[in-house]
């Protein structure tokens, strides 16, 4: 579940280019002179819960092996507002150079543990796990999920071909739960679980006659959703998703569903308001 | 301003095989046989502007150049709740394969685009230009600011080398405006223009003993704001920064400055809710 | 499970470039025309089972558009001596320069399809799974992995995250079987199965204690294999490996685990001999 | 003939992101605290040659550069089983998630090395040259070529720019041999040897009346080789090819024929087993 | 204007894997030992302006870490024939290998640097500006542009995004000058300058009705230049390209044009001559 | 000895990327409406010899596929000032967006041809072979092998790895050139020539005790050269190399040698003036 270097460092590079074009920080180079040396922090403006920060501090690391950096908070931290998160030292016009890019990454990573964070406190005590979906940022898949564990969330699969998720129109394409399942079985690994999604009580009834790993209870009401708890009685993992908002998490955790699985972790968590103050 | 495949193509060859990973998506290929063909529709779940069509049809044409794909609304066109974005039609394999990557691309650009709308809409009538900041995602860029501008925004500098842009750090570094300004005269290329960044009417005043091309007035009341306005009398192009909300924008439009650049259009954009339909 | 042409471009382009140079098919480009033409088949020279025929006839797609393929026998195929698995037609020179890097990938690809299936053979009857393991070449795993189910394998985890895997390393380190399964429950996310490894009936005895998804039955004589399926009882799914080989397959299979799996399917499978006949 | 790091380290980056994954090491990360450190050795399961002990050591610096390593042994060495090849030590988590990578590549190029010191050994004090062909594996033809050294052989040419080579088809295409080498000599640079693939004596003898660099005897049995080395009496270097093994190598050069290549030196030798033990 | 290593190091990468194929340096490999340390120099054959000196020396970083490196002489500086640049010293072996990769850049961007430097040495108390164009090598403009710097010239935009130049065929298509500028007004963002080429003093005339922030006076003879000095009148910024030569550079600056932008200081500069003496 | 799209179309895509930034053609998109169409044609300002006219149109090509191309010369040809080389037809916007990128390869490599061609028109009947070293340009190499071949001239060693080239350093390292060659013999395959570089006569005598296949003259005065070839005798290939211009290029072709190897060919000569006329 740690992030190695050899995953994000090329996502690093290609920011930098990105953001130094090919003239590089000409506002920088004009008013500060290559000897210049500063002391620079990134301070939290709101609170939250930190994640990325060896991926921001990495980002001087390419751009200047010069730079001295230090954590102050470790990934998964909770941070106050005016906090410390990190601290650098070295050549000011690098420093400069590299800021946004490490903001952007530190921003949107600690955002996502903020938010995900902020669903684990509302459910907190009903042992459900939260967990996010593939709704991810292109090319940024494995920060994001990343993120997500250090909010206090566990990971759904990583991608498509790591389990099974029959979704409706898989359903639709195979005629039926029992004969999707059934195609299923025997053509993938021993090593992959199988997760089907049902979107009614009829069809949850047609799958518990060959029950599969996990199921995915989708857009049920809560009261449904009880009683499709009840129905399955440990026989699958049960996980709900559709339409569950951080106001309604805990009630829907305590129909005594095991997982919850929520796309906006990922994909429409705001920012986490982070500066680097010189 | 318009954005070539050049520009993305990379960018769904990596979504995809991070998505794909190495065997694939096994769940589809062991439920639906190689020559089932079906149609399906881009559906949005949600009013809002979309941005990304092509992106996201060019999602299938790298899976599978079989699968033919129809614009049913431009980039920038208003969505309704229920109405068809664009259609696909071929393998059902490929399409059920590539749907995600699709998705993420098109619900992200459509989010930052309807998020950008909403504001022009706000500011309707003040000829204010809304405009986004760098605080954009790593490695799509090229994307985020082409959803900002088909949601009526125009853009801000793209990078660190096409426009000089002196903040509070430059003015600390330099000793002063005046000092930072003089360091930058000179050493520009005659194709750039400067921006220079003030937090007070004093540092304003010390600008306009030698105004430049932009003043960036950051986060100044609405009142602060308007007797900058005043001072500046259309010396320099103006641009209100900090701390702008969707309700506070025409407030801050009114008090006659000509550009909002506004960070929260890219980095905290929810995704605007798209569905895939068969 | 299919493979996608996404997958496997970028390996084709760097194959085709490690084998052109800067200089190209010097000896062709010397001593044939450009607007010459002809006719090829691919053709075996032994039999086996192919693998890989959409890729080889891919690389002819990169290196000329103008070249036409044709698939005579689909991935999974069995081939006798002599039978056409292919045919090309267009221009002589492209057909030549691309020859080596098509012949390359479908002899290993087909080399590791036949063993498979000769293994699947040899078992046939019993129920087993053969399997690979991630003894795989760098930079082609999901093409190696793909030609195994082409053999009649089913495919083992893809990498390191998307199954557990508790090896003895792993035991030592956390100090016993017991304590590695407690250490891995609530850390891994819900839709992923966990695998101990077990060198003998005493570490075994300890994880039916609490047992997990798989279990790895590593190194063990045929009566002693026999003994530890007694004892799991249907419990988990058994997996043997080590020291098996075509020759102790069956006997192994015959214990009643569930899979084999085999690391030479894919680290020491010849390669099927396959020649380019004009 | 020494590899450079610049060659592979791109090859180990991919390898261990095809193995990482988006997660990483899901198993050891639960198990293994992030602050434990260990020793390791790379041991010979069974005896060979190896190669590819700094690309093998250099998996660990990519991945933690925290971890150091030493070499017991160096490439072309013969390696008892039990025997040391190389030492680690540092974090346990980084060696543990780079084990299979690691030894992939060490393994397969330590199987070639062995397989064609073998050879080497067989024809010991014939002054016959063993050479690899270009049935190399897509992306590692320069590190299979290094082990081809390693194990004692010499490297045939490299790619299709750097030598000519003559073969069938060429010869079908201009209509003879003499006609492809009249079409070669003139258009190729001088720094560029020719070889000429015959198939029989009287092709060869055709080819004596304008002699090249290189003749390449093709699939003839041991009499034939014989009686062609005495007909070309040293006017041109000589290689026999095709349908050569093991067992039959040393009768073949001691027909007096210069050169063996062989290509199941790189496509279908088996991995030499290597371990790593804590 | 500072070249960040980040900008470059895939060209070096890229370059030393086209120089050293996939067998590396073959002659110094067979002559020179692995345990054998040189020193080394980069010294100039020739008087001129040297650019490139750290990306030069970073060529032997990638190839060996253990060379270590000197500057003698900064990028923008003058150096003499048979004055040193650089010195290296560190494994022979590596510094051979590296050696023409290195001179290659260095030679091409003190050659561009030089190149600059005459012009503007030319133009000496004129208080014009010396400029480049887009006519840089597809892959290296950000070294060009940077040699240009380094010779005492200022850069033109970088790209086609960073600044707007409508030309003759732009007028063409939008059927005038006048509608021209009216349609690039309104339709880029407020950071980006517009230019404009004009042909004769008519369209200049025309352009002077709405002006813009830059003319391009193109291929006019230096008294129409004049001329149109003196009509511009300080209004817009002035810029003259086309045909200018070394020896026409003077007079034209005389006209009291701002900048002279020329395109051979990047596509026709010969490359200065500098060797690497043992 | 052609080029093939996979060696250059990634160059023509970095190319791309770095000429349209991530905003692209501002100004083409605000001026040019998406529908527009147009024909133009690359056109030579001054006449020479062309090369890389099917490279310049791919630029097209990856742009956009809709804009069609045809040849009017085919590489090699003379073209006079004022000639069609190629002549395009498509969207007017993509046409504009590419024109820079396109000229900028062809200029380039028709400048690399047309210079080639000046200096085999100089030597004609000597019948002595023209060609370039390894100083070309980082990333183009395999383009401007091709432009010097489609000038006429014949290539020299593509990389380190193709040829044995004995210079004055690996002398001096080995303590005499007999000690060189006998250190390179024997370590270097049987498809690699041997080129010695000597710098007197005395050298050469030394080196004619045990010759190699080419010897390279360097920096020979006439008479010297031709008293060398006489002692050489043919017994090697003669090459003559350093401070040859255009105007001495005949007069050392008459003294015999075989090759004159340039570097100014590819890193001096000065761009092919070609516009884009619509």
């Amino acid at each position: 579940m740690a992030l190695h270097r050899v995953q994000y460092l090329p996502l690093i590079e290609s920011a930098l280019l990105e953001d130094l074009g090919l003239g590089g920080d000409i506002t920088t180079d004009a008013i500060v002179g290559p000897d210049e040396r500063t002391e620079a922090a990134f301070v939290a403006r709101e609170p939250g819960t930190v994640a990325g920060v060896r991926v921001a501090l990495d980002v001087f690391g390419v751009i200047d092996p010069a730079i001295e950096t230090e954590m102050a908070l470790l990934d998964g931290s909770e941070v106050a507002a005016g906090q410390t998160i990190a601290s650098l030292s070295g050549p000011t016009r690098a420093i400069l150079s590299g800021e946004r890019v490490a903001l952007n990454l530190l921003g949107r990573m600690s955002g996502i543990a903020t938010t995900t964070r902020r669903v684990v406190h509302a459910v907190a005590g009903t042992g459900v796990i939260v967990a996010e979906t593939r709704k991810t940022t292109a090319g940024l898949r494995a920060l994001e999920k990343h993120a997500v564990r250090m909010g206090g969330g566990m990971n759904h699969r990583f991608r498509l071909d790591d389990a099974v998720m029959v979704k409706d129109n898989h359903i639709v394409a195979a005629g039926g739960v029992a004969e999707a399942v059934r195609r299923v079985r025997g053509r993938v690994g021993h090593t992959v679980k199988i997760e089907v999604e049902v979107d009614s009580l009829d069809q949850l009834a047609e799958l518990l006659e060959d029950p599969v790993d996990i199921v995915l209870l989708d857009n049920m009401p809560v009261e449904v959703l009880a009683e499709a708890v009840r129905m399955i009685d440990g026989r699958m993992i049960t996980e709900a998703s559709g339409g569950i908002t951080l106001e309604t998490a805990r009630a829907t955790a305590e129909t005594g569903v095991d997982v919850l699985s929520l796309g906006w972790l990922t994909h429409s968590a705001p920012n986490l308001d982070i500066g680097l103050d010189f």
